[in-house]
Formats: structure tokens, sequence, C-alpha cells
């Protein structure tokens, strides 16, 4: 696999509930992990100097780029947008991947102005309609890439093809498989199950099959856990409520589990021994292991960082941002697009050439 | 709270991926906790009768239905109508309510197939537009019901007043709650979130407030582990990933645990100090306890067993049908939804009056 040695990041230090305490250790961490990275940071200069004071091997490679606005977790997308367009830190880290000066933009700020913002700097690729948020789903056989998490209500049969060309290129990206294996949500497996567009689209894949991707079929709720296929592909208010279950469902348990372990002398004890256990448990169950959601469809690639994240969960989200772009995942999704689309053109040129004749 | 002395209860002894040995054995152990109750079984004579050879008291407390047809698990609703009206056992069990012999009727049999008898023989209730499934959801808090989860897809604002209504029923029966509090399932809790029939449905419910039910907002995936809510509103489609995602999430957790606590001889001792910890976990997350899916909206109660329970299982669902039937489930619905539309007409009247001055 192609491989850039060197990556900038535009970081948009403002963002998230904790701001530049938290996105400039985690650029930190980041950083240590892989030292040629270069960061631009955006935020008000005073705060990100002094969440630097600690790290002067950042300090090295970044550089700093004033804001007055920064968008509060609480704005409305039109609010931000007018507010901080061309002038808060979101704003311009977006802008940045735009003008080329970074590779990828990454903010912990409100999901809703992030996809505002980046929808209205970069625009949507020629060929795609909606931009999708892709999440990575941790799985019994490693992880999966579930799309759309939340970007927009509803996608037609279209729409669906296009997430699963943009998620199946970013599997290849992450994962390094070949032809990742995509399935498309739904409420049964059977061919008859499902919303019209849903089966339409799964029609489609099956009788134009694109190149780069092994179309599975249809997937049930209970296959994301499982990792029965690598890309997941399902509209955003279904994927939205599936991911927000999920992490709540996981969060139960851990209650469940701690009030069990913590009841009598002997659990606690038992507790003890077996901590090395539990921290591996917890440890895969971690939500910031996986923090970060992709923006795909866009010119440019924008990471969203949870906004209540910590330090390591920012560089998480960091370290997401630096393999999408390291193995460039915008030409990849240009480049399989483009293919199925001359393909599709072809092929609808014959068919009408065969009605002529 | 109203409670009639006996229920009698049909039972589609052939349903299930293992019939009359976990239908019956099920029976028998709602029986020993409900000395009271009257069961009618229909299914194949000989395969009930060497199943009930074990069980002298239900033999008792037991008629005996002979039908020559079986609903197969793989059988299409429209398939299992044309060889299953008014002789399979799933039907005959159904046809039990619908006649008045039976309170209740309880099958394991598949989902598509029971709910389109169910439909077919009992039709939806003068005020439903649909029916729905409501689910016993497993909260930190307690329990919650979440419908409709796989009934149908989609649902206009109506239907979603519909099943809050029917839902809230459910809760102050299965519960004892003077007035559940309700919540519209959806991707933000903002008003302006979600698809426009969510929308309308919450300001529906805000504007003409239901007497029986307490209306809380929008309420997101995270919301159904955390119990926010006594009832969770979603149409089929959702409910039905949501429902499938949490179950799918809780055996990966439950592996995961299962991995961890045998890597070493510590983690394995402690397991064994705790292992009293970890039974009451797996009693908590243990799926049959709350196995039973509501068939709500249709001029009867049905209730649906998971297919691939064992007899502590079908007895859960045997002991929700019985809950349903003992509380009167069906004229509580019924009086709220005319009391409601009562109302709701008045309104209308009203406006019309004003309208005319």
């Amino acid at each position: 696999m192609t491989e850039r040695n060197e990556t900038t990041i535009a970081i948009d230090a403002m963002g998230g509930d904790h701001g530049p305490k938290v996105t400039i250790a985690g650029a930190a961490l980041a950083l240590e992990r892989r030292p040629d990275t270069r960061f631009m940071l955006f935020g008000d200069e005073t705060a990100m100097r002094e969440a630097l004071a600690d790290y002067p091997a950042l300090q090295a490679a970044s550089s700093l780029h004033h804001c007055e606005v920064s968008v509060r977790m609480e704005d409305k997308p039109s609010q931000a947008l007018r507010q901080g367009r061309h002038k808060s830190s979101m704003w311009r880290a977006i802008d940045a991947v735009k003008t080329g000066e970074a590779d990828v933009a990454v903010s912990a700020g409100n999901t809703g102005a992030l996809m505002a913002m980046a929808k209205f700097c970069l625009r949507t690729m020629a060929e795609i309609e909606r931009p999708a948020i892709a999440a990575i789903w941790p799985t019994l056989r490693g992880q999966s890439i579930v799309l759309d998490v939340g970007a927009t209500i509803g996608a037609d049969a279209q729409q669906l093809i296009d997430f699963s060309m943009m998620g199946g290129a970013m599997a290849r990206v992450l994962f390094g498989l070949e032809r990742p294996t995509v399935g498309l949500l739904n409420i049964g497996v059977e061919e008859v199950k499902g919303q019209d567009e849903i089966r339409e689209a799964g029609r489609l894949l099956k009788e134009t099959p694109i190149e780069r991707i092994d179309y599975h079929g249809f997937v049930e709720g209970d296959d994301l856990g499982k990792g029965t296929v690598d890309v997941v592909v399902t509209e955003g208010f279904t994927g939205n409520i599936a991911l927000k279950t999920a992490e709540g469902t996981a969060k139960q348990i851990a209650a469940y589990l701690k009030a069990a372990m913590t009841r009598t002398w002997l659990a606690k004890l038992g507790y003890i021994l077996a901590k090395s256990a539990f921290d591996r448990l917890r440890d895969k169950m971690d939500p910031r292991k996986v923090n970060g959601g992709v923006f795909l469809g866009l010119n440019g690639i924008v990471i969203k960082s949870h906004g209540g994240t910590d330090a390591e969960g920012f560089a998480a989200a960091i370290d997401l941002a630096d393999a999408m772009a390291r193995h460039d995942l915008m030409n990849k999704i240009a480049a399989d697009l483009e293919s199925f689309h001359r393909r599709l053109s072809a092929e609808t040129k014959d068919q009408s050439e065969s009605t002529q004749t």
C-alpha cells in the first residue's frame, strides 16, 4: 500500500468540552507515536501557548493560527456558520484542508456545526449527493466500519451505494483489505425484507458489482457486534440509533458488572485476583480507543472526535486522521467512484445501443 | 389494580425450534408458579401427549386440541396463511382468543407468520391503523417497554401516538404505574431533530396531552439502557435494529468477559471466588427472563416467544401473557383509546364552533 511519509494535521484546538487542555495534550501524544507528523493548531493563541508549555516537541512541530471565534458545543449549525465562517478555529482547520496546507482536519466540536461547516467549505464530491459519517465499531472479529451514523436522515438506493463505496475505500485504507465485505443493515436477511430503498440498493449491488467491494447482502442489528461484514451501510437515523444503543448497552453492562463485583467480600477478592483480566476487558470496551467519526463524501477528510473525550481519546482521533491521510483515502474514494460511474455509463450505453438494434 | 383470578392461556405447542418438548415443559413451569392457570394446548396430539407424560399437573389443567398442520419456522407469512389458516396450531391458538375461550395466546413460531395470522384472525382495533410488537427492555432502572420492534416498517405521527397509548397501557399493567413516562426515540433531544413524523408526534403529544401517560419528549439510543423513560416509542424498522443491536452488544461483551476470565490462572481463580457475582450478572443479562414480544393493537393479546428459547424462557413468555390477561390489558387499551378520541373530537368540535362565531 502506498504511504506518504509526512502528514500535516489541522487541529481545531478550541473544540470539545475541555478545549486546548485536551486537544493539545492529545496532539502531543499522537506526535510521540509518529514524530514525523506536523500540526497546524487553530484557536485562541494565549490559551494554546499556555497548553503547549508542557510540550516542547509539539511546539516545534506545530504552527499556531490565532482565531478570535470559537464555535460552542451548544451552537446550532446555522448559528455556527453565521458567527464562525472564515474566522472560527473550526472553520479555519477545515479550510486548511481545502487549501491543501493540511491533509486532514480534526475537531471535537459539535457534530452539527462541524458537518455544516465542512459541507459549506469543502463541498460534496462531484459524484456524491450526500456526505456520511463513518464510525469504527469494535466487533468479535476485530473492527468494522458503520456508516452513516448521523450525517443526514434517510438515504435512497444510490446514496446507500455511494456509502458502500466510501465505506469500502475506508476499510481498504484502515484494515488493509483488498476487497472488504459490505452489508446493508436491515430487519431480516431475506430479499423481500426492509424498505424499498434498501431492497433496491441490494438489487443494484448484486446486479452491478463494484470492483473493490465484496457485497455480502443484508445484515441485522446483531451482526454489528459479531463483525459479520467489514462495512455496514445504513442511513443516518438508524445508524445513529444503533450506535448510541450499543454504547448505552455497553455502559449498562459495565454498571451491572461493577455492582456485582463489589457486592460481597468474596466477589471483591475475586475481582482483585482477576484484575488484569478486568483491565483487559475495560481496554476492549474503552470508547476512547475507537474515537473518531470520519466525514466521507466531501472534497477533503474531516474527523469528528467525541466532545467529552480526554487526551488519550483525542489522540486516537488524530491517529485515525493520520491513517486516512497517509493512505490517501480521498484519492482512493475518488478513483472508486470514477471507475464505478464509468462502468455504469458504459453499461447504460451498451443497453441503449442494444435497444436500438 | 383489578385482577382476574383465573386465566386460560392458549399455547401453540408446535411453535419454536423445539416444539412440544419446550412449550409443554415451559407451560408446566408456569403452572407451578400460578396453579390456577388453565391451558389450551394446540398441536399434534401424539407429540403433545408424549411431552405431557412427565407433567401430570399440567395434563390435569389442560385441554388438548389436535391440529394436523404446524407452521414451520421458515414459512413465509403468505405461505403460512395459505396452508395453516383455520387448521394450524398457530391459527387455532389465536382463534381461541377470538372466540373468548382463551384470554391470551402464546407462540414461539415465526414472527411474520404469527403477526399475519393474528392480524387476519383478530383484526386491528377500531381506532388503530397498525399493530405493534412491544418488547420488554432491561435497563439500569429496572425495565422499560419498547415498541414497535418489528411489526411494520415506518409509522406516521398518529401511529406513533397510538403506540404511545398502547405502550403506556402496557406499562400500567406490567409495572403497576399510574402514569408511565413515554419518550419518542430520536437522534437528538432538541425539537428540531429527526424525521417529520416524529417531530409532528412530539408536537401533538405536547399539545394534546394523553391523560394516562406522562410525555417526556425525545430520547436517544443510549437512553434505552439507562431506562430514562418507562416506554420508548419508535417505528418498527428502527426498533428492530435497536433491539438486535443491544442483544448483539450484550453477547459480544459476554464473549469478551469469558475470554478475559479464562486467560490466566489468576483470572480463573478470581472467577471462582466471584462466581456468585458472575451468576448474578448472567441472571441480569439472561435474555430468557425478558422473553416475549406483545402484539398490541389487535382485538386480543398474542405473545411471541423467541423461537430458540428453552422451557424457562417459554415459561417467562407465559408469565408475561398471564400478567397481560390478569390485569385486562385489552380493556385498558380500549378505554384509553376511546377517552383520547372522545377528547380529540370534542376539541375539534370546539375549534370548529369557535371558527364559526
